[in-house]
C-alpha cells in the first residue's frame, strides 16, 4: 500500500538557524520559505535527490507544532510521510486494521495540494505517519 | 554535501508487532530481521522504491538504543541517514563549523558495511544525524 517516502518532517525553533544548518553546514539544496497559514506552519524544503526534507516552523498562534515544539525544545523529527495511491481505500483498510485516523478521518489538503491524513503515532511505534494521495 | 536519504531509523520494542504493521496493515516490502551484534540492534528494513525505513530493536545487554526505548516506550523515529560522498572530508568540514562528531570522531563500519558516522542531536535541530560514505 505505502508507497515513496514523500518527505520526513523536522520540527524547528530557528527557522534562519536551521536553514543555515542544512545550506551551509550540510550543503543542501534548500527553499525559500514558505508560509502555509491555513496548515499554522511556515516550510522550507530541502531537496534531496531522493525524497524531501521538510523545515517546519510555527506560524500563528495556532499552530499545529507548537506544542511539539514545548516538548522538544531543540527541535525534532515531528512525521514521516509515506505517499498511497488511493488514500480513500488506504483510510478504510486502515480502520478496517484497527488504526486510529486522527481529526475527522477526512482527508485534507496538505502542504502540497494533495489530499493527507495522519495516523495515531500509538498505532505506528510512537511515530507521526502522514498519508498523502501520490 | 549531504546527497540521498539513505534511511529513517525507527527503534521499536516489540520487533513481531512493527514487522507485522508494515508489512500487513502498510502493505510495505519487509525484509527478514538481521542480527547485528556489532552494533547491539537486530534490523529490519522496510524497502520503499525510493529510500528505506530500518526498524531497530535492541539486541543484547547493551543496545545503543535501549536508553531511547526507556524514554519512548511505544518507538519513535531515532535518526536519519544521509550519504556523503567522502565520509572524511564531510567529517572535518563539519568540524570546522563547530559541529559535534559523537563519539572519538573515526568512521566506524556502519550496518550497511559502509564507513558511518554521528552528529550530536543538539546541533542538527534535535535530530540524530548519521553520515554514510555513498
Amino acid at each position: 500500500m505505502i508507497g515513496r517516502l514523500n518527505h520526513v518532517a523536522i520540527a524547528v525553533p530557528d527557522l534562519d538557524a536551521a536553514i543555515a544548518t542544512y545550506r551551509d553546514v550540510l550543503g543542501a539544496k534548500v527553499s525559500k520559505p514558505v508560509a502555509q497559514p491555513a496548515h499554522g506552519v511556515t516550510v522550507v524544503f530541502i531537496e534531496l535527490p531522493n525524497t524531501k526534507i521538510e523545515l517546519l516552523h510555527p506560524l500563528g498562534e495556532k499552530s499545529p507544532i507548537q506544542g511539539f515544539l514545548d516538548k522538544n525544545a531543540t527541535g525534532g523529527i515531528h512525521h514521516v510521510c509515506y505517499e498511497v495511491e488511493d488514500i480513500l481505500a488506504a483510510r478504510d483498510k486502515l480502520k478496517a486494521e484497527g488504526m486510529r485516523v486522527l481529526g475527522d478521518g477526512e482527508p485534507k489538503i496538505g502542504a502540497h495540494d494533495k489530499p493527507v491524513l495522519f495516523l495515531h503515532p500509538k498505532d505506528f511505534n510512537g511515530t507521526l505517519v502522514e498519508l498523502e494521495q501520490a
